[in-house]
């Protein structure tokens, strides 16, 4: 049994995380306080859950893999700690995904502290990444939950050359309110997002980055618009693109069975047909599907994912069987 | 007092006009029953709303104007004989909003019945219309809700020449549930829409062709998608261009202020902040907000209105307001 | 034009009353400050709202009313110097509606500190209290949401001695989030409210005072249960009797009639028949509805009322039409 | 592994059967087709589901147990020629829970045709119910949703003799929305139903029957509102009673902690704290909370389950467990 720790398990992806590692069955999960004043849900008399333990390089000595749900500065904190301690650490936040330090600065508006350990972290999005490199990490940083569908939808088609990507990549990206954290705010209560939509972040939102620097295109070509869906989960993105060099929605569908084939999580459908949120709900799966315009190079692509799931902490669970030997899907399907 | 009949009352534009009618003061409301066997929601003792009539050519003749919130064939259907017996026409459905009949069968799929009364109708969005040909007209084609909220959008922006049209023009729409009629189906059953978010027509929806006219953007140029919002009511439009001849968005709120002098029902937003769904929820209004990255190009406007009033009921009464010489904002401020 | 100041115009309630008023037609509205860090919702350019004052006695001494959609603390704080200004204050908050002091200590578990005003501060529940009490009042205090559905339900049928109260009456109470006010919480969280329904006081809940005051019922013979609905607003309560002295669901409505014959508010259903939430949102009606069983007594009531209008602001406004001599309903219908 | 049919497998409980069969590990699933006009959600390309055979004798021969996930008049149709097949039949709807025929034809209005097969029917609600007769018995009759909370509630303390039922009984029963089925109606359509909450069936619910037969309580002494929640999925029942016979919640809570000793699936909190819908969600639990005022005998129940799982499939697949003689919780924790 692989001995897991979670810090930050009262938020979202914590909390998903003790769902799937419950289902894994190959992992003893520890709950690791770090803050004494978060409020736990109420629980019945006998199902607390995990056991818990302190978020201490200690505590951490006594455990296989550590993951931190917690924000940027707080995973700064924690990391160096837990690795030193001998546990490897998937991160969940944002604070070690961007390379060097002055890239992770532009976008967060805050200094990094932990440089070399930024250094060496290893960026896990296994579907494009090399698995190798995240089996072998002391640290592996998840990726953010935008950038994870946008990423997979896109890196294909350009790695293929059937973007024209002068005429400009649109990102049209809407986010269940489960993304913006379980701390209460007067943007995330009910009566402000039930009947209401509404976008929060345009053109210049930190994940931006993140896809760049997945998929090779330059920041002058790629608009990204953030918005809040009305529900709990999950991520749509609407992807505009000027197509070149393909026929038709058949031919794009082809470049990803190409380049997926073999791939558990990444599920296509018939030209013309759209993924929902719902068909992805509590799932690891990225749903793709194209429309395309073949005499104007009208291209449309909708990539789905629960961004909890996915985009969260079903990736860790994905990164953890990987860099622990197991079978990447195992407790993910 | 002016004497006014709806087909379509249970539809939610006809309950919309019943509530909009109530406030206006000037409208005396009658129920036009066109389908015996439609539900309608149950009503206590003694508060069933307006009196209803028939939707008979005699009963129109008794009324000062008769609005069609039905879908297109019915309204093709009812509106010669309503236009002959004398009371003037505001269709809320497609029926007359494209010319020529080839134009609208190309979009709808479907002949067109009544090429001599699509002839004459006005198209009336009043802020880009003609006011006296809307004043004067017969039968008043009411615009399409997507249309509505694109063209106020666009159409200042592409009159100003500050848009890259070449590199191509998108909209990404969503609506809440309500633009898909009170008719049950199993894609607007709550429990396939609450936690969801899906698109669900890309590319060829039939309100592009309103678009492209009223802006004079070219089709190749244009590219749409119609997604689902799990909410009641709203649409909320964001719309990506690369603008040309503008140094700021400021500047490009600058050219809408000066469009729109004047108009009661266009609200801008200060550059980078957006308006939401609620914030016109049950209004007439269109909020409209814009950001932009000069160095880049990159231009981002978000359009919102509440598909039920500026984009149905309440845009067929500013019209009535405007056919009957009452002021245009009767009852809708 | 009646000068209308309010305080807590950013809650929920308050909000209401700058919209209720706006169609009211015979009033001037002015927001009064209290709180330097409550954040506004964002609004278009130009379009702020009413002019904003100080929530002080001096600004309230060029008013004629001040309605106080604050807490009952700061109502206690506010009222007396806004009557002393010699504006009439209606108080939205719980404040002053139990006497004495001791009554209100119980149940909302401190200790008041106004007693003289408390004294003479009039309840203002116009379908059930004395109006010319009401009209002649220097401080009305609003009765409570849950209290004026359940009032109204009950009160009749308590007097018409058709309920036999010794097998005990039960509320069982249902509201939408809004009733928990605009200030963000865990337990009103976006995430912790959709897909959700919580029970959330039981029994001892403050609003039962109320209705045991409005309704002669004594408290060992009334059980309450307060809930939450995954819903913006409304109130629906389900409230369980065993019958006496009356032979069938007609008979109940029959009393019900003759005690609100002329009351524009009150809407009563055919037997059997039942009001929900969507028929009175943003309306300031109280829908009632009946089922029966007369060979065992069983007797079901469900009323409903939107928690904001005649659970909150509606009312108040109701109030102040009956303190200034205008038509009790104006801007209300 | 066990070969296990499921028919009605596009509504809501046969979903919920077949995500919960492949978590199992120990079932091959097939799914019935017996409508083919039944529209299925959009899938991706190569993950169809399970694999499909007739909803006939003949396909049913070749399984050990068929779930039926259908209508009453449905089931009775099916479950003859299955059972004859050698198949153990599990049904989930209404039709072979109340005996004799004369009882359901008092609470369904409509004739049982299968007389002899509704003798030989076995009630599987494993908690209240002889597990061995679960696991010798051709058909099992799966509880109904409501019945299944209420009764886990109720039996116990009946048993006990802690209600004055000559008091009466009042169960104020809501449900989430898939409680309703997936076939299309106004009355389930997302317009209809978001923001709203009503009251569709009061006193002579059929599921009452139930209720009645599992605790002994007499009908006279019941009285049942079921109700409609804005939520996929849930349900929650707040049951109110007179006490007798016990001196606090705790005490109330001791008599479940002793009747529920070694059960899985029902979960108990502290006096005073609530069980809420999200507390069960896609859980097989039944969670119980109580309040009591000792002074009065003032009691409340609150019991909740997702009514899909306890309430529908995940019973099913608990009285699968027994018949099979396999672990009962075996892929419902």
């Amino acid at each position: 049994m692989i001995k897991a720790g979670i810090a930050g398990f009262r938020g979202y992806s914590g909390s998903e995380l003790i769902e799937i590692l419950k289902r894994h069955g190959g992992v003893e999960t520890f709950l690791m306080e770090h803050r004494a004043d978060a409020a736990d849900r109420p629980a019945p008399r006998g199902h607390a859950g995990p056991p818990r333990i302190a978020a201490s390089a200690e505590a951490a000595a006594g455990l296989d893999v550590v993951f931190l749900a917690t924000p940027p500065e707080v995973s700064m904190d924690l990391a160096p700690g837990f690795v030193q301690a001998g546990a490897k650490v998937i991160d969940l936040s944002g604070a070690f995904r961007l390379k060097p330090a002055a890239e992770y600065t532009r976008w967060y508006k805050e200094p990094h502290t932990q440089e070399a350990l930024l250094a060496e972290a290893v960026y896990g999005l296994p579907e494009l990444s090399d698995r190798s490199a995240i089996a072998s990490a002391r640290l592996i940083s998840n990726p953010g939950c935008y950038p994870t569908a946008a990423s997979l939808a896109l890196a294909p088609l350009v790695a293929a050359n059937v973007i024209d990507r002068s005429a400009g990549i649109v990102c049209d990206a809407k986010s269940g309110v489960s993304g913006a954290g379980r701390k209460p705010s007067l943007k995330t209560s009910y009566c402000e997002v039930t009947g209401n939509f509404s976008a929060y972040s345009l053109i210049d939102h930190r994940h931006v980055a993140e896809v760049l620097m997945n998929t090779g295109i330059e920041e002058r070509d790629f608009t990204f618009a953030a918005q809040l869906i009305p529900a709990h989960r999950g991520i749509l993105e609407t992807i505009y693109f000027r197509g070149k060099n393909v026929a038709s929605a058949a031919g794009i569908i082809g470049i990803y069975e190409k380049r997926y084939a073999g791939e558990a999580f990444v599920r296509l459908y018939d030209p013309g047909k759209m993924p929902d949120l719902l068909g992805v709900a509590r799932t690891n799966f990225c749903d793709i599907g194209v429309a395309y315009d073949a005499p104007t190079g009208r291209g449309v692509i909708v990539a789905v994912i629960d961004n909890l799931v996915k985009g969260a902490a079903g990736q860790a669970v994905q990164n953890m069987n990987l860099a622990f030997g197991l079978d990447e899907t195992r407790g993910l399907l």
